[in-house]
C-alpha cells in the first residue's frame, strides 16, 4: 500500500504566502475598484538588465542552430563559464573559490530545501525565530527535528545562538530575511566558531549579500576564517539581478568540508551534494546560464546595481517614513526589508493596512512567535507605488 | 556533529554515465586523432524548432520591459498558458486531463527523483532490471527498500509482473529506456491491475511517449482504465523537442490519486505533489515556458515531428543492420533505442567498440543484472554518424 511520508503530516496547513493570497484574493473580488499595493512577496519588478536579455536572445538564437546547439551539460552542475564568473565575482570582494566548489542550480529555494536530503534523518537543525518557511518545511518534510535561535528586538533581529545548545545543521540568512538584519562579521565568526565546536554544518543563505553597501559587513560566510570548515553557501540572482522567473542560483560546498557517520568516519559534503543534484537534478537551461554569466560581467554588475539603487532608494523612503513616524524597525540598510513594530497582532495589522490603506506586506507571525507584532514590508515596488504607500501608512500610523 | 544520510552510502560509487565518460575522455587523451563517434547516453542532436527558438527570443524580450516582466509564478507550479497546453496535447490522444493536474518542472530526471519524498521510507519500491538508475539512486538516497520485475530476452525486454510480489511504489517506463520495449494496452492494463490490488502508485515515465507511431500502443497510462486511481504520469520535453539542455518536464497526478497512513486514512498526491514543489521548488524559467507551449501549437508539433521523424529513420537504419547481422534486438521501432545482444560481456563489449570501432554505447550491464550480455544504442545521432557507425558495427560484428 502507497504510503504518505509522515513528515508531510507534521507541516502546518497554511503557507504564509497561500494564505496572503487568498485574503488578498478575497479583498479585490468585494473592491475590484480599489487597487492594491503589493510591499509583501518579496518579488522584483524592474525588468532584466538589457545585457542579460541580450545574452539569453542570443543563446536561444544558438540553441536553433545545429552547430551551436547544447543538449544534457556534461555534469549538470553549470558551464564552467557560469562557475568561473561567480568565483570571480567572488573574489571581487576577497573571497577565493575554486569553480568546482560552485554548483549552479535553479534557484536558492531548491538548494535551501534539498540539500538537508544528504544529511541524517535524525539530525537537529537549528534555525533562527523569525526564519524563512522554506528551511523548516523542507526539514519537517524529511523528519529532522527543528530547534530554535531566538532573534528578538533585544538582539536587534539577529539571531543569537541559544545557551548550552546542540545542533547538527544550522540555517542562517543574513542580510536576514524576514527582519533585514546583518551579520556583522564578529557576529558570524561566533556562529562559525559555535559550528565548528560542534561538528556543524551551517548552510548560509545569501539571497540578499547584492544589497550589503557598506564594506565592514560580511558578504559571503567565506570571509570568516574557519568557515570553509563548517559551512555551505546558497547564492541567488533572484534578487540580484531580478532573476525571480528566470530561476538561476548556486550552491558552494567547501573542498573541505566534512560530515560524518555513525563510527565518526568522514566524508565530503561536496562529494554527496554532487551525487544527489547528478542523480536528481539535471542542471539549468543553457539559455539562462548565459544570462546569469552576463550578470557578472562589469557592465552587468553596473546595469544590475542600477536596479539594487532602485529598490535602496525606496528602502530609503520607506526608512524615512518610519523614522518620522518615531516606529521601531530594522533592515531598510544592506537590506531590502523593512521590519518593524505594528503595536497589534500581525494578522490584525495586515488586515487592518489591506482593507484601511490597499497595502499588502507580510505579518511577522507568519515567520515564527518571535515575529508577532512585527511585520515586513519590502521595498521591491515601483518608486511611485513606495511613495505613495509611505504617504497612507504615515495616514495610518500617525492619527 | 552534522551526519551523512546513511541512504547515500548505499550508494554504488559509480554513476553508469560517469563511467562511461571517465574511459571516453582516456581513450580521447591517448588517441587524439580518431574521431568518436557517440551513441551511447540518450542526448539529441538536432537543435530546437525554429517556433521554439522564436517563442524564447520574444519572451527574453519580454522580461526586458518593465511592463511585459515577469517575476515569481503565483503557484510556482507552471503557467495556466503551458498546463493549458499539455492539457490539450493529450486530448489529441484521446486522454482528458485538468490543467490542474498537470504540474510543470525542470525536466522528468528531477520529478522521477524527487516523487520519492512524499511517499514514507519504508515504501518497497519496484522497478524493472534492466532499469534507469535514476529511480534506484533516488529510491535508496531516502532509504526505501527496492525490489525487481524481471525484464528479460523471454519477455521482449518488458517487465512482468513478479509472482506474490508485493509492492507500494512500482516506476514504469515506456517506450523502455534502455531496452527499447513499448507496453501494448494488455501489458499496461495487467500493471494498473496489479497496482489497484495493492493500493500501490505507479510512476509512469513517458519521456519516450513521441516516438511511438503505431496508434495501437498507449501513450499515456491514462488511457488505460483504473489508471486515474493508481498512475502518477512523468513526461519531458527532452526528447519530444530537443530541449535536454533546455529543460522542461511535467506530471500529471490524477485528482482521485490517494495515498494512505500507518492508521489507513487516505490523502490527495496531488495535494502532497504539490506541497513538495511549492516548498522545494520554484517553477520553470518564464522563458523556457514559452517555448514549451510553443512545442503543442499546430506548427510547434509538425516541426519537433520532423526531428523525430529524422531520429527514426537513423533508428530504422540501425535495425537493419542488425536485421542483416542476425542479431536479436528490441526497440528501434516506436522508440530511439536499440537494444541488443553482444554476445559477450557487456563492459568488454563497451571497450571493443571504442577501441576498435571508436563507437560510444552504453553496456547493458549499467542498468541491471538482466542488461548483462545487452548494449545499448541510440538513434540520436546525426544521419552520418548513424550509417557510419553502422557500417563499422557490420564491420566488427560480421567478421
Amino acid at each position: 500500500m502507497a504510503k504518505i511520508n509522515g513528515g508531510f503530516l507534521n507541516l502546518k496547513e497554511n503557507y504564509l504566502f497561500i494564505e496572503i493570497g487568498r485574503k488578498v484574493r478575497e479583498y479585490i473580488e468585494k473592491n475590484p475598484d480599489k487597487p492594491i499595493i503589493r510591499m509583501g512577496i518579496g518579488d522584483v519588478t524592474l525588468p532584466l538588465a538589457p545585457i542579460v536579455v541580450e545574452a539569453m536572445e542570443k543563446a536561444a538564437a544558438e540553441m536553433g542552430v545545429k552547430e551551436t546547439f547544447r543538449g544534457y551539460e556534461d555534469s549538470g552542475r553549470g558551464y564552467p563559464f557560469l562557475r568561473e564568473a561567480i568565483a570571480g565575482y567572488f573574489k571581487g570582494f576577497g573571497v577565493n573559490l575554486e569553480p568546482d566548489e560552485i554548483l549552479i542550480s535553479d534557484g536558492a529555494k531548491s538548494d535551501c530545501g534539498n540539500i538537508t536530503d544528504i544529511f541524517s534523518t535524525d539530525s537537529v537543525v537549528m534555525v533562527s525565530d523569525p526564519v524563512y518557511p522554506v528551511y523548516v518545511d523542507s526539514s519537517i518534510m524529511n523528519g529532522k527535528k527543528i530547534i530554535y535561535a531566538d532573534a528578538t528586538e533585544q538582539t536587534g533581529f539577529a539571531p543569537v545562538i541559544p545557551q548550552n545548545a546542540k545542533a547538527d545543521i544550522i540555517y542562517l540568512c543574513s542580510p536576514n530575511n524576514p527582519t533585514g538584519s546583518v551579520f556583522t562579521k564578529e557576529q558570524l565568526k561566533e556562529w562559525v566558531d559555535f559550528a565548528l565546536s560542534n561538528n556543524a554544518v551551517i548552510i548560509y543563505d545569501s539571497a540578499y549579500e547584492a544589497f550589503i553597501s557598506d564594506a565592514r559587513l560580511p558578504r559571503s560566510i567565506f570571509s570568516i576564517e574557519g568557515a570553509r570548515k563548517c559551512a555551505v553557501e546558497i547564492g541567488s540572482l533572484s534578487k540580484t539581478a531580478g532573476f525571480t522567473g528566470t530561476r538561476c542560483g548556486y550552491t558552494i560546498v567547501p573542498k573541505e568540508l566534512e560530515f560524518y557517520d555513525d563510527k565518526g568516519n568522514s566524508y565530503s559534503v561536496l562529494k554527496y551534494w554532487s551525487r544527489r543534484q547528478g542523480s536528481k537534478f539535471n542542471g539549468v537551461p543553457y539559455i539562462v546560464q548565459r544570462g546569469a554569466e552576463a550578470v557578472f560581467t562589469p557592465e552587468g554588475l553596473r546595469q544590475t546595481k542600477e536596479s539594487i539603487d532602485y529598490y535602496m532608494e525606496n528602502a530609503r523612503i520607506m526608512t524615512e517614513t518610519f523614522d518620522a513616524l518615531g516606529i521601531s524597525y530594522t533592515g531598510g540598510k544592506n537590506s531590502p526589508y523593512i521590519w518593524f513594530k505594528c503595536n497589534m497582532p500581525s494578522w490584525d495589522f495586515f488586515d487592518l493596512l489591506l482593507s484601511q490603506k490597499q497595502i499588502v506586506g507580510t505579518p511577522g507571525s507568519g515567520f515564527g512567535k518571535n515575529g508577532e507584532g512585527m511585520f515586513r514590508l519590502t521595498a521591491f515596488g515601483t518608486r511611485e507605488n513606495t511613495i505613495e504607500a509611505m504617504k497612507r501608512v504615515t495616514e495610518l500610523l500617525s492619527k
